[in-house]
C-alpha cells in the first residue's frame, strides 16, 4: 500500500506546483479528476495528445497516477436530471445522459493512454430518496433495470480500453451502501470491469460499518479514498446524522474529516484491506471544513503513513 | 396522557368491530385516517352528513378520536409528483397539488365537524435526497420558498376551521428532523396552526435523538405516535440504517417495532413530554413486521399503559 | 425482603390516612422521620407516652416501621453551622451541636420504645467541599478527629438503647461514598452500632457504582432507600452531574427518580443485597420531580414488587 | 411459541407434585431428563412399559413433554473419559462409550414411545481446551473424525425411531459455538436427525452473540433453553468471563441467571426465533444461584410469558 | 494556536533555566504565576521596575508570556476564609478579601506593564458545597450578590489596565461548570473584562462535557489549559469521581493527566476551539502524579504539537 | 522501563543478524527462548561453556537479555501429556515430567550464568477445560495438589540459582487469569521465586481486564510481554472470543496483534505498571498474523517507545 492524494484540494495552485506540493508532503500517488470543472486537465485536449505532457509532468515529480476520476459528470448518467445537475451540464434528460456517456468514455480512453487502470466515479440515481420503501415499496428495486441498461454498455467500453470503473458508494448514487453495491453488481452480471472506489466516510452516512464492506466485497475494491467521518458527538443528538446544508456551519451533526480526526478505526480498515489482498493507494480526500488545505494534507499524511502496511506478512513463525 | 391507537392495523375488520377491538384492548382513543385508501371513512360522504354516524359510532365504544390523519394525500402537496405518487392520485403536478390541497381542506373540515382539534399528516417534498448538499450546496434550502407558498394558505384554512396541522417528521418529507422542523416553522412565520405529530421512531432514522426534539420543540407537539425503532444490531453493520426494500425481509438493518420492542427509552420520552406540558394521547402505530396485528396491539398497550403519567406532579415536598 | 416507603411524600395527608394510603398501595413497611418538621410525630410527646398510640396506629394498618429517621437534625452534629442550617435549628455552633445530640438521642430512645432497631440519618460535615484536595491537601482527613469525637459517644448511647445508627452517604455528609464510608467506620473503630442506610441514588452523584458499595460493605447495610438516579442524557453534557439549583428546573443534568425511571439496575442491586445477606426493607423514597405523589408511589411499588426476592435460595440442585 | 420448564429444579418434589408445581405456575410444557441421576424416570423401567404411566401422568397435569434430555450420559460418547466422568459412569474409555451409546439409544426409543420428537443432549469432547491452537495448531480439527465416527451411527438410530438429536452447544462439548456447530453439521454430512437445543447463555460464555446463531442456523434449532447469562459487571474485570469454581461463590465474573436477570435481550432473541420459523417451547432452565427454586420459576415465567409470540404475523397492512 | 506551558512544574529550577527548559522542549509560550508562593516573580519588586528584567529574560529565550496567573490569592476574594486558606494568607475575612483584591489588582498592573492581555485566576466561593440544593434550596444562588459585589469593581480595575480576567472553572469556585459560568457572566452584566481560562479537565470533575463549554461560551475563552482528565476505569466504580485525598494515592478514581494520557478527545476540543475562533495558546498544565516533570512536559508537547491547527481554513474547494 | 523484543520473530535470521536487526530497530533488550526448537541457543552446549559466546554476542550489539524463556518445555510439567505435547517431547507422562523438570532447571542454570534474573515460562495443566465446573464442580481445585507438588521443588531449585520463575498466564495453563494466578501463589505458599510474566493479551482471552492484574499482583510482575489483543469487532459476534483454528484465517473473532493494533490501552497499562513499581522491559512479542516480521517490529517499537516512562516521578509540585 501507498499513500496518495486526491487533487481537488490543490486546485488553487498551478498543476506543476500542485504536484510538487503533494510530492513534498510525502505522497506517492495522485488521483486526477477530469471533469470539465477541474483546472488541470482538459479531456479533449488530453486525448488529442496532451496526455503525453500530463504523464511526463506527473512522472517528473516522482508521483504516479493512482486513478483518474469523474464523479461530477458520471452523476448525469442516471440523474437526477433536473435543476440539481444543470450546473454540471445543462439540457434535458437525453442530453445529460449523452454527455455523461461520452465524457465517461473519454475518461476511460485517457486512462488507457496514461496506463492508469482505474477510473473512479459516480453513476447518479434517478431518485435516491426511494431507499425509503414508501409510497412505493419496491421503488428502489424498480430503478434497477435502468441501472443495468446504462451501465453494461459503458462497462463494455471500459473493458475494451482495459480500464475498470470504480464506483464510489455515496448518498444520491444508486449504490450507496453494501447491500445496494451488491445489487449493482448483480444487475451488471458481475461485470469484470465493475468495482468500487472504497470511501469509508460515505458509508458511515448510511449507518453501516465500512469494515464489513471490505470483509464482504474486498475483492472488488479497486481504489480507496482515505477520508474520515465525524458524527459530531455534541451536535448529532439534535442535528442528526442526515444533516442538511453547508459543510461549514458550526453545529452540523456530521462532518467529513481528514484521516485521524474522525471516528474511523484506520488500523482496523487497513488490516481488513490487507486481508482482502488490497495493495494499492489510499488517496487522501481532504474535505475537512475545519483544517486548512496544506495543513490538512500534512496532518493526514503524518497520520496515515505510519499505519500503511508496505511489506507482505510471513507464514506463522511462532 | 392516555394511550390510543392508529386505525390502520385494524383495516381488516369492519369499522365497528375495529373500534370494539381497540376498546377491548384498553385503548382510550383512536387516530382515524381519512385518505381515499382507508376503508372506514369516505371523506365526501362524511362531510355530507355521515360525520354524525362516525361520531356516534366512536362514542358508543367509549373511545375518543385523538386526531384525524391524512399522510397519503398530503404527500402530493410538495411531491414527488412522478410515478412515486401515482398510486395515491394520478395526474400531473398541477392535478396532484390541487387534489392534495382539496383533500387536506376536507380533512380539516371533517375535523371541525367531529370536534377533533388536530389533523396529522405529511406535506411531501420535491426531492428529499437534497438533504445531502451536493451537487447543489443549498439545494435543500431552495425548496423553502415552495414550502412556504403551499403551506401558509393551507394553514390559514386550518385556522379558519379551528384545527391545527400536526406534521409528522419522516423520510421524504421536507421536515424530517429537528433542524428541518425548525426551518419549516420559520418558513411559515411560526404559524399558530402549525405543529407536529411526534413520531420518535422516524427521527431515529435521521440519526438524531428524539428526546431532544421534545426538549426543544415540545410546545409545538400536538399529537404523539407511539412507535418504536430497532436498529437491528446484528444486521445494521452490513445492511445500514438506511436499508432499502421490503419491511419484512429478514436481514434489514432497521425496523419499526411496537413500543417496548425497539431501542427507544419510553420513560425518558414520557418524562420529557410531561415536562413540555404534553397531556394528550400516545397513539400506538403498529408497523411491526414480526408481531401479529392484535397480539402487537395487546403487547404495546400492556407495555405503555403502566408508563403513562396520568396525574399532575405536586410541588416539592421533600 | 419487603417493599416499604418513606413517609415524607405523604405529609399532605393526616397520619392515619397516610398510613392507609401506603398500605393500600401494597407497601408493607414505613420509615418514619421524627425531626421537628415532620407533621406526624412529636418527639417529646411520643417519648412522654405518645409512642403507644403511634405503634398502635401503624399496627392497625398492617404496616411495620422499618426505621425511624432523622436526617435534618443529624446534619447539625458536624455542620455546616452557619446560615445553611439555621432553618433546622437556629443558634451558634455549640447550640446546634447540643440540639443535634439531644434530638438524635431522643430518636434512639423512641426507636427503643417502638422496637425499631434502626435509625437512619445524617451526621453533617463541617465543609464537604474539602473533598477536593486544595488548598489543603489533607483538608478532608483533618475533619476525621471531630467525626470520631462526636460520633463515638452518640453510638455508645445508641448501643445502650439497642438501636443502630444507619448513616446515609450523601453530598454534604462526611461519609458520602464508599471510601469515606470506610474511613468513617475506621474512625469509630468499627463501632457495632454504626452502619449504613444504603441509598444508591446518592452514590451515583459521587460518580461511583452503588453495587460495589454493597459488594464491599454489605454486612454494614442496615436499611435501604429505593431511590433511582437519572443522569439526564440530553442535558448532562451541558448541565453536568453536579447540577445546582431547583430540582424541578427542566434542564437539570441530574435528577432523583422513583425506582425504574432512572439508570440504576435494580436486579443487579437486589441480587447483590441478597448475596450480602440483606433481608430487610427497600423503602421507596419518592423525590421524583416529574411524577405525582401517589402515582409515583404506585409506579414505584409496581416496579419493585416483582423484583424483590422473598424466598431463600436453595443449595445447588443442577 | 409456548413457555416450558426443565425438570431438574423440581427434583426435590415427587414426580406428580413437580408436574403440578410447573402447571400451577403457568408452564405449558416440560423437558424431562432421563439420565440415571434423575429421580423421575427409570429408563429401563420406562421402556419396559412404564412409559404409559409417565405419559398419562404428564397428560393429567395438562403439560406436554417438549423434549427428553440426556446431557450427563451423552458426555461419555466423546469424553473426557478419565476422572471427570467417573461419577456419571465408571469404567475405561470403551465402557464409557458403550454406555453412552446404549443410553442415548434408549433415550431415543423412549422418546418414540412418548411421541416426543426431540432429545436434547451433549456429545462430550475428548479435550475441549484444544480450541486454543497450541501446542497443536489443528488439534481441534483433528478431533473431527471421531466426532463423525461416533455421531453418524447414533443419528441413524435416532432417524429409525423418528426422533431428532438436539445438541446443546456448551463448554466441554465439541460443538460449543456457531463455528463449531457448523463444523459438527458438516462432519455428519448435514444429517437430517441432527439439530440444536439453543441455549443462549452458553454461547455468551464463548464470547459470541446468540442472536447470530439463530440468524444463521435457525432452521436447525429444535428446542430452546430459556436461560440468561450475567457477566457480573463489578467482578468480571478481575474474575474474568472464564471464571472457575463453585457457581455460588459471591465474586464470580459470570453467572447463569433466570431469564430477565442477565444481559440477554429476550425480545431480540424471540424476534429472531420467530423470523427463523421457530414455534416451539422456550424451556426455562433455572440454574440461578441467587434465586430460590420456585421463586425463580415464578419470576422467569412472569418475565417470559408476556414476551412470547403466540400468533402469526399478518402480511403488511400499512 | 500555539503550545505553551504553565510554569509551576519548573519551580525546581532557577527562572532562567526553567524558561530555557521550556523553550528547548519546543514550547512557544509560558503562563507565569505571580502569587506569593511562586519562586520566579515577586509582585512588589516587579511592579517597582523588576518587570523590565522579567520581560527581557523571557524574550531572550524566544518565549512569550501567554498569561499571568494568580489562582492562590484569588481564592481569598470569596473564600472560604477559614483554615482552608490560612496558608495562602492569614487573617480574618476582611483581611483576606483586602489582600486578594490588592494582589489581583497588582497582577493586572503587572500584566499591563508586560503587555500581557490576560490574567488567569480563581475567585473562590464562600461554600462550594452549596451546589447541592439542600438544606437550602437556593443556597447557591444566594451567593450571587456577593459575587457581583466583589467582582464588578475588580473587573473595572482590570478594564482600566487593559487586561481581562480569565476565570478558571474548578471545584471550590463559584463558577465551576457551564451553567455557573453563565450565571457568573450574568451577575457581572456580561462585563467585557470577564472571560474564562478553559481547563477541560476541571469540567470533567463536574460531570459535564468540556466541548460543549467551547460550543456555547467559546467567544469568552481567553486562555486554555491543556490538562487531561482520567476517570480511572478500574478504580472509579469504588472510589468515585469525587475522590478525596492525596493525588498520588494509587487507587484514586480520578486523576489529572498530561494531554493524551486521559480520556479527553483533543482533536475534538481543538476543532471546536478553532470553530469558536480561538487562536491563542494551549498551555500545558502538568499535574500528572505518575509522570516525571520534564518527561511529562516532553510527552505532552509531542502529543499536542501535531494536533494544533496553525493555519486558517480555506473556503470550501470541493 | 525499556522496550525489548521476544526473539522468535527473528528465527529466520542467524543469531548475530537477528540481534543486529533488533538493535537497529531501536530495541534495548531481548528475551531469548531456550527450548529445543529455538535455533539460537543449545541448552546443553550453552551450559558446557557456550554461554560466554552468547553473552558476548548479545553484549556486542548493545542489547541486554531481559529474560530467558522456556514455554514449550514447561508445558510438559503438568501436561496435557498425550498427543498434544508429543511434538515437544515424546514419551509417557513420567518421561515428559522428567524432561520438563530437567530442561527448566537447565534454563535456570543458564540464566544464572548469563546473570539474567528471570525465566519466563509455562507450567502446563492436566486439563484446562476443567475451568468449567462440570461434570466435577471442584475439578479445577483438585488439580492444585499436583501444581504444588511439582512447582515447589522447581522453585527451590530456581532460588538456589538466584533466578525467579515468571509464569505467563495463558489458556491451557493452570494459572490463566487473576484468580488462578492468586491460587497458584497460595499453592506454593507465596514462594519468593514465583512471579509472573505479564502478557495482557492472554488475559483478554479469559474475558478479564489486564489492568486489574497489575493493580492487584503488580509486585509479582517480573517481566512484561508487549502483545496486543483484538476482539475482531465485525467477526466476534459469530466467531466468538474463543475462536478455534489457524491464527491466519480471515474471519477469526480474536487475534493477537502488535502493540497499538489491538484494543488494549497501553497508556493505562504503563501507568499502572509504573505505579506498581515495575521498571523493567516491555518485550514486544510479535504474533500478529497480518503484519510482516520486521515491519511489525518497527511499527511496534515506534508505537511503544514514546509511551514508555523512563524517568521517575517527582513529589507533588503543584
Amino acid at each position: 500500500m501507498r499513500v496518495g492524494v486526491c487533487a481537488q484540494v490543490l486546485y488553487h495552485q498551478p498543476f506543476e506546483e500542485a504536484l510538487a506540493t503533494a510530492a513534498t508532503l510525502g505522497f506517492e500517488a495522485i488521483e486526477l479528476p477530469v471533469d470539465a470543472r477541474n483546472p488541470f486537465i482538459d479531456l479533449d485536449d488530453a486525448l488529442a495528445g496532451g496526455w503525453r505532457r500530463i504523464a511526463q509532468t506527473v512522472r517528473d515529480t516522482g508521483l504516479t497516477i493512482s486513478a483518474l476520476s469523474n464523479h461530477q459528470e458520471g452523476q448525469l448518467l442516471l440523474g437526477p436530471h433536473g435543476v440539481d445537475t444543470d450546473a454540471i451540464h445543462p439540457g434535458d434528460t437525453e442530453e445529460k445522459i449523452r454527455y455523461a456517456t461520452r465524457r465517461l468514455e473519454q475518461t476511460a480512453m485517457l486512462a488507457e493512454r496514461l496506463e492508469v487502470g482505474v477510473v473512479c466515479g459516480f453513476t447518479g440515481c434517478e431518485d435516491y430518496s426511494r431507499w425509503f420503501p414508501w409510497p412505493v415499496e419496491d421503488g428502489y428495486e424498480r430503478m434497477g433495470a435502468t441501472f443495468r441498461e446504462r451501465l453494461v454498455p459503458l462497462l463494455d467500453t471500459f473493458a475494451r480500453h482495459g480500464v475498470r470503473f470504480a464506483h464510489e458508494c455515496h448518498p444520491r448514487q444508486f449504490a450507496y451502501n453494501l447491500e445496494t453495491a451488491r445489487l449493482a453488481l448483480e444487475l451488471v452480471d458481475g461485470h469484470a470491469s465493475m468495482g468500487f472506489n472504497f470511501d469509508p466516510a460515505n458509508l458511515v452516512l448510511a449507518g453501516m460499518n465500512p469494515v464489513v464492506f471490505v470483509a464482504e466485497l474486498g475483492d472488488r475494491i479497486l481504489h480507496v479514498h482515505a477520508k474520515d467521518a465525524e458524527p459530531v458527538e455534541h451536535h448529532v443528538d439534535r442535528s442528526g446524522l442526515l444533516a442538511h446544508g453547508r459543510w461549514d456551519r458550526r453545529d452540523r451533526g456530521f462532518r467529513f474529516r481528514i484521516p485521524g480526526w474522525g471516528n474511523l478505526n484506520w488500523k482496523q480498515l487497513i488490516s481488513e484491506l490487507r486481508q482482502a489482498g488490497y495493495d494499492g493507494v489510499l488517496a487522501v480526500e481532504h474535505e475537512d471544513p475545519i483544517i486548512g488545505r496544506v495543513e490538512g494534507l500534512r496532518k493526514a499524511y503524518e497520520y496515515l503513513s505510519p499505519l500503511v502496511l508496505r511489506e507482505p506478512p510471513a507464514p506463522r513463525w511462532w
